[in-house]
């Protein structure tokens, strides 16, 4: 069905949705556009795929369109991606050129002719470079950049080429500011409570999903919701899941997909078949299937996000919305999440032990989870739904674009 | 490199170097965008990757968009593809469902004020419903739709509810016109003679290449460029090489990908393998590679395309234009590129040992091969290159538009 701002109003209330009625009232006709890597897989696309059609559906007409890349393109940006989250990089001036060459390119077939444009992440963050720019510009960055070494410092001073064109930055945490002279915005991402991996399901849709794949309900399970990637800790979450057992009788299941062009995650996921494969409670599933998420999520007596780095982990606020406590990594974007003790615990990445200790708490107290269920769920209501989310971003769009409005009165 | 018009004067000569300036003259400004579903992979991505640059530097405000759509929807395009190229298709409520959303869908954020909008395939067809129309829209498709079942004449009377809606549609061969009350043009696709496909390599890089992907030079080789899929017919390239190897000495390479989505494809693939593995003159290469295939399509003694269907297969083009002779089947747009005994030969897509007969023809006799070659290099010259391209869609924007000009003058 159609998002429109309308639909949200029976699970947000009635304050938030005359707010965003109101906000867009005066950017209503302004033609706005997104611009980012990739319209499926991920956490960017999966905002815009609600966020454009709700600001389309409150007036503003809002495009969004995908950066064109080839495959190098792409295997560069991962790197400044890894980089910017802590990883080394050698940022060679093959690299930078092809990086701004895609942008250049992809600039000469995009005519910009909008009141603002808005660009996510690294990939098209030069393009801004390449256009005369006639209106603001927001750069919204999805990941950790709060602690870089070299090779990453050296990528930051470059990208600041570009940065600092831009009239504005938006972060996800307060921490992940820079000492940059340009605008620097607060706003963290959001989930789609109306989205199929987040809606309320029916118990006999749940059943159905989990029968299908395997998930017996003899006894209550655990999840981690991630890509078989070494920052999401998979071999962590097993060991945790082998410490837990020893106290509580339960099933682990592990959803996610390897990512094609990783050979790491690759050698990553053929170690836990080798190690796990035989153990008939840990369930493997590397399907992408959104109901299913939703109903592990909903279902799982706990869910686990054991990251070792974290832009912001939606996983966390969309298990939270189910009323299922989290035990999470103290990192990234967690914290903002998670309040220790209340609707989860947040635990050292680096101590198994600690983390298996966190979930069997949950495990073996039915009522403290509950209780910690419904406050998750408070706490993602009134932070971290789409509708909080858009009304930040029209705040600013309001504001960017007024500035830009009284510049052209008559002095 | 930057693709301008005038970077090709050298190669296409003056005439038709002027003539794309006149033509586009009264263009200038105007703004016109192209909507496909894929901006990587297959013909149509690369011919658009030059043409939209040269309509660009031509001075036309030249847009390209990308379909966004999810695997679902892709999959049911494909079906759509094989049935107009003369598979059965079950067309469901459910199936023409997805397909129309994805298109509303997209519409809903994709706002067009073009002075003309120019769709590529069935993916984004239905677009046009979902707009008020205030320009001339043309559609383009690239496949032979010449022999229909009864799936695909459905699925034909079915698409007639989007094409009829647009002003013109163009069509690779006049044998694919239908009986349809629309305005039908023939403009074949073409090929970059400056891509790094196309343009000449030096000796030095096609010996680095054929020994790195070990291509032997001690005796001659035939190659075929072509997906393992069966519309290409893999397994009858590999017949026709044991009947030319009973006659001449030599090696065949097969280079391709496999569709990660033809499951088909994959078994067709792990015969070959089987049957053909320990045969150290067979090749196979699954890398994607445009230099390597320049290489091989270069120095083949013969170039092959068994295929079975074709929308026009311009790996015909792209072997002649390097002076290669050809032998392919008689289907599709291959005919418009091959004149029997001229430039290459024409053979039965059924019947091996014409197609083996033909090849050794070409590979014992030297002279009358080179000949071929400078006849096929001619041919393409004049016929299947980007400006003949650039041309051909110029004049009818140029007709398109002045039609719409005219309707606003006053009676």
């Amino acid at each position: 069905m159609k998002p429109t701002v309308e639909r949200y109003r029976p699970i947000v209330g009635d304050e938030i949705v005359d707010e965003i009625y109101e906000i867009a009232h005066p950017l209503r006709n302004k033609h706005i556009v997104h611009l980012n890597s990739t319209y499926q897989g991920g956490g960017v696309a999966e905002i815009l795929q609600t966020l454009v059609a709700l600001m389309n559906d409150v007036g503003i007409r809002t495009g969004w369109r995908i950066l064109h890349g080839t495959p190098d393109f792409f295997e560069i940006t991962k790197k400044f991606h890894n980089a910017l989250q802590g990883n080394d990089i050698n940022l060679t001036d093959k690299k930078k050129k092809i990086y701004e060459e895609t942008n250049e390119r992809f600039s000469s077939f995009t005519h910009l002719d909008h009141d603002l444009v808005f660009v996510h992440d690294p990939q098209p963050l030069p393009l801004i470079k390449f256009y005369a720019k006639k209106q603001p510009w927001v750069w919204r960055l999805h990941i950790d950049i709060s602690k870089l070494n070299n090779g990453g410092l050296d990528l930051l001073n470059y990208l600041k080429s570009f940065i600092l064109r831009y009239d504005a930055m938006i972060v996800s945490m307060e921490k992940y500011k820079k000492d940059m002279p340009i605008r620097q915005e607060v706003i963290p991402p959001s989930i789609d409570p109306l989205s199929s991996k987040n809606e309320k399901l029916s118990s006999q849709t749940i059943d159905r999903y989990l029968n299908k794949f395997g998930v017996d309900r003899d006894k209550p399970f655990i999840t981690q919701v991630s890509r078989f990637d070494k920052f999401k800790d998979p071999e962590g979450v097993l060991r945790c899941y082998q410490k837990v057992k020893e106290k509580v009788d339960c099933r682990l299941v592990m959803i996610g997909n390897m990512a094609s062009d990783d050979p790491e995650g690759e050698s990553i996921y053929r170690r836990m078949i080798t190690q796990y494969g035989d153990d008939p409670d840990v369930i493997f599933i590397t399907a992408t299937n959104n109901v299913l998420v939703n109903a592990l999520q909903t279902e799982a007596a706990c869910v686990i996000q054991k990251s070792l780095k974290e832009g912001f982990a939606l996983t966390v606020s969309e298990a939270l919305w189910k009323k299922t406590p989290v035990v999470a990594s103290n990192v990234g974007g967690i914290p903002a999440q998670i309040i220790d003790g209340v609707n989860g615990y947040l635990v050292n990445p680096k101590d198994i032990n600690m983390c298996a200790d966190r979930i069997v708490k949950i495990m073996q107290n039915e009522k403290m989870a509950a209780e910690m269920g419904e406050k998750g769920h408070e706490i993602v209501k009134k932070n971290f739904l789409i509708t909080r989310h858009l009304k930040d971003y029209l705040l600013l769009f309001g504001q960017l674009l007024q500035t830009k409005q009284c510049d052209n009165t008559p002095q």
